[in-house]
């Protein structure tokens, strides 16, 4: 059985990333791509390593035929999205990477992004894609949320902690780390080589990071009660992946035993042994999270170490990953690749 | 049906890229791995990129046991390799990785490794694993030795040119670009990071490169006669890949013909069309080789560019295909993962 | 005494790289700064990295004035170089680091640049700014052309070995392999960091960059008959940083002769002892060159290797000892700083 | 005037940088180099990026003559520099950068470096190298112990806050992102291009790295008390620059207002507008660090970045600033280069 796949904004870098991992995928087959601005280009053209696979022309949305579609994933900018999602058949099963639809609250939603929401009843509708965590609502959903990248990353470092009460609430936080792609195909200046490499840098500090708009939602839930973390993210000089080290308060060894039970049957959550650290090297290019936990000199101190790659789990894997859920195929299903290293 | 494999030298590059690509290979297992100095280590300790993976335990190559093991991958230096692989039992099917077998004849092993062969019988015997060349003697070898991965830039990008004799054969010059992990994983001054990042030089130049001895062993049988080529390869700060750029005098569209017509049917070959010309970043992770032709404004010059990844495509892809050619197997199984970009 | 400094296109990297250069020059003062996309900007707030230096303020090229000023900079993009020294006082000394002045014949510069020179009397009255070979011209020029990154690292390879006739004129290949740098703060999709680190590429195959035309004027020059030379370039995931890889024929003991001989008093040209090779990474932030000479297995084949740093030697900071020998200060001055490595 | 200086330990990249460094020094003059291990080789052959300078022979300590030399730098391995220093003439003035005599108290050494010290005078002796907060003890020290790259990082971003009381001291978290430099040119595996480039992770995480020993001795003896900071070190993949994000609780503005007045009138340490903050590149190849400070959305909490270059106001540079002021010179004379950007 072969499902039929859309993918919308085709020209970015988690457009390519979905191309990449259902090119081998066992039961997907893309039928259709769009990008505005490239329509009429070959895939090959705009992305050369894909060149290999029998693509489908771009298109614009509007040229795009949705029946016999399966599912259709969004890879278009945020604003965007909902504009094009709120025009698309009510009845499609529906995958977004944009932050359109992963706050359910239009109020919260319009403070983080500046503008009120034009889709507000596909924003109640919208289940959030953090898979291991919303899996039976994912299966039964039509439109799924894919989470912030950044926002993927701390989550799984937190989320057991928060649940288990084994931290602070009041008194988490979270360092990231953040290669580069996680800005997208964007053409601005301060994502140049040569302003990039060889250096790095604090961006949005002082808590005005979008996605603590996700933090803020998903931790007060599980929660049941108001958790605001402090989370500073920073841009190294690489191309993929996010290390997300969360500094808390609680013991170390609770915090250990949080993870490994939470994640203990999750294929693509990795809790490394108590006192081991992960690095981003170890899954780029793959749909696994590597989480570890130490302690310090300082008693009653944790801190919890997390990488994943931003374009695989933290965006276009963790799509693919829904995806799966929804259609009802195995939930691992082209996303066994090992990571590419080095 | 599910093939047993071993893989002898499994902490180098070559041996986790190895593992990587059967890791979803649908009928390759991998039963046994040694690592003489890491002997005793869990493959995730020495690659913690393989940690989902459920990997025997590295041991010494006396303690593998090879019956039920239905092929050997060797990935251990030149040298430790002839001596290993003579002890083997003698009808083991092997993919040998190392140098150390390329060179049919004695002398030209001798002259460039600097070495007399220790194992002259088994050289003999030794079918040159360019894949897409040596198909059918690959079918049927028990031996099969993969070629260095500068050689197989260099010849994809020069065979047909030199066999349709449509370019001088005494004016060919290669300017290789080569990404760091060529050298494997030892412990150089040269190979560290503040070394090799931002910035490059050549090595080996003035035809002292061992991978010559392939050159003028391939290129001279394909002439027959004997054929020199020119070729200095460059470090440049990248993990993965090799640029070769062959200036070669002959018309180019001739030239183009030549190679598209080779590859016609090639899978992992790909011809991009006259006057384009690939970048390494769009086969990094695959085992894809691009290669591209243009003319230049000089009539009766032509530049050909052919790009690979040297541990896919380079090394242990070439591997892999040449396993599945002799087993048997879809001669692309487990090879078809697109490229990593970005 | 100190002389005062006006630089024209400060917003650029040729700009920052002048004001960095200019910063410890022992009588250069920088006087005047114009970038009119972003004037009424601080130059740090544009260069951050220039923070500790008290620079005056961004403005537009009509809101400055030009008395008093010593001498001019120009690192404004071509074709508005021109227009803009055309309108600059007919007395200043100007340095122009733009491709506009650098080909003298007004039908080289519409062949290469696609336009008609708009200024063509001072088209002729330039003086090509290769320091070591036009200093006599230089000192008495009023307007000086800074050379071409590439064309520079080229020529400091080729020059002697063109006028000494140590090698054959119609067979001289040169691959280069370029830092991003050399294409400017433009913000293009292909410089950003995820379409370059990592990987590697030719641009401009097939003879069609625009250096060609200097090269063609300068060696026909040198050699008093008309040179072509074969030239590719490729962009290298570094931000500084030329190498030159010639390819020639000839005796290599001859080339290195000419070359050492043709260098002995220059300061900022090292010829390395024959056999040895040099590396990008042992000159950048220098205004040094270094260049090896090998020779090959194949007779009467020799490779010439030269390296400098593209936005120091092979622009802002040739742009500087050029001043330096039009207002008579000591060639050397602010430019002996050390190359920075790691 | 001209002093006479020797750099023990030469051939690692502190030492290179002192080279660097003192080549454009208008007072210092390189008369003695020692490295016991590449003894008799050229300081060019070792770090060809200093060809250009007129250096002595690498000799052995032991071949060095002292008499003549005005100040020696010692860019030994720890537990090396002791035993070297202690034998050296009792009235040589003396810049260790090594970590042999950061630690006053000969247990906190021996608890940090797990060997007792072998010379407790000299270590009573040392004025620890913070040049800024340390000045009139060093114009009168023989010995001085440059501070660790990490710790110095660390201090310029807390040492004010600590003193002035605007932060709780029991709850100050420090996360570094440290360039691969910092590790020396030590030649392990984990320090390979292909184990560092593209990927980034934490290390000595949970308290365990040196640098506390000297954060905790001078952090306590500003605040009067005990203070113990929390710290963990993140390698990324760039050559020079430390990132210190420091998570502090106290009023944002009075820790801007804090470290504003405390380096006021320092000409190095450079504090950005409150909100900024800085990167590393823009600090690369220079003395200078940079400091922002933000607040956060949780009222209460203040986040200070700090950026150095670990091998110029991190190590030598720091070491050349020393120097002036033991010997009486300009404290800035050979350090006021711009940053090297791109």
């Amino acid at each position: 059985m072969s499902f039929k796949i859309a993918i919308l904004g085709a020209s970015g870098y988690t457009g390519a990333e979905l191309a990449r991992l259902i090119s081998t995928h066992p039961s997907f087959e893309i039928a259709a791509l769009s990008a505005n601005s490239k329509a009429g280009q070959s895939m090959s053209s705009v992305f050369p390593h894909l060149r290999h696979l029998d693509l489908p022309t771009l298109k614009t949305v509007k040229e795009l035929n949705f029946s016999g579609i399966d599912i259709c994933f969004c890879a278009l900018p945020h604003k965007a999205s909902q504009q094009v999602i709120s025009a698309l058949p009510g009845n499609l099963k529906i995958v977004d990477l944009s932050a359109d639809f992963r706050l359910n609250d239009p109020g919260a939603y319009e403070k983080w992004y500046e503008n009120p929401h034009q889709a507000p009843d596909l924003q109640k509708e919208a289940v959030y894609g953090l898979t291991e965590f919303y899996r039976r609502e994912i299966a039964e959903a039509r439109l799924v949320a894919g989470t912030g990248c950044n926002a993927a990353a701390g989550q799984y470092a937190l989320r057991p902690l928060v649940k288990d009460e084994v931290v602070e609430l009041d008194d988490i936080i979270l360092d990231l780390k953040c290669g580069v792609s996680g800005a997208g195909r964007s053409i601005k200046e301060n994502l140049l080589h040569s302003e990039v490499s060889e250096g790095y840098n604090a961006y949005a500090a002082g808590g005005t990071h979008r996605h603590l708009g996700e933090f803020d939602q998903e931790l007060s839930k599980v929660a049941g009660k108001e958790v605001k973390i402090q989370f500073t993210p920073h841009l190294v000089p690489a191309n993929r992946g996010i290390l997300a080290t969360a500094y808390v308060k609680g013991n170390p060894r609770e915090v250990h035993e949080s993870l490994s039970r939470a994640y203990e049957k999750e294929v693509f959550l990795e809790v490394l042994p108590f006192g081991e650290t992960p690095a981003t090297r170890h899954v780029r290019g793959s749909n696994y999270c590597h989480i570890g936990v130490c302690g310090d000199r300082i008693p009653g101190r944790a801190t919890i170490v997390a990488v994943l790659d931003n374009l695989a789990k933290g965006s276009s894997g963790q799509a693919v990953q829904n995806a799966n859920v929804m259609l009802g195929v195995e939930e691992t299903a082209g996303l066994m690749m090992a990571p590419v290293f080095p």
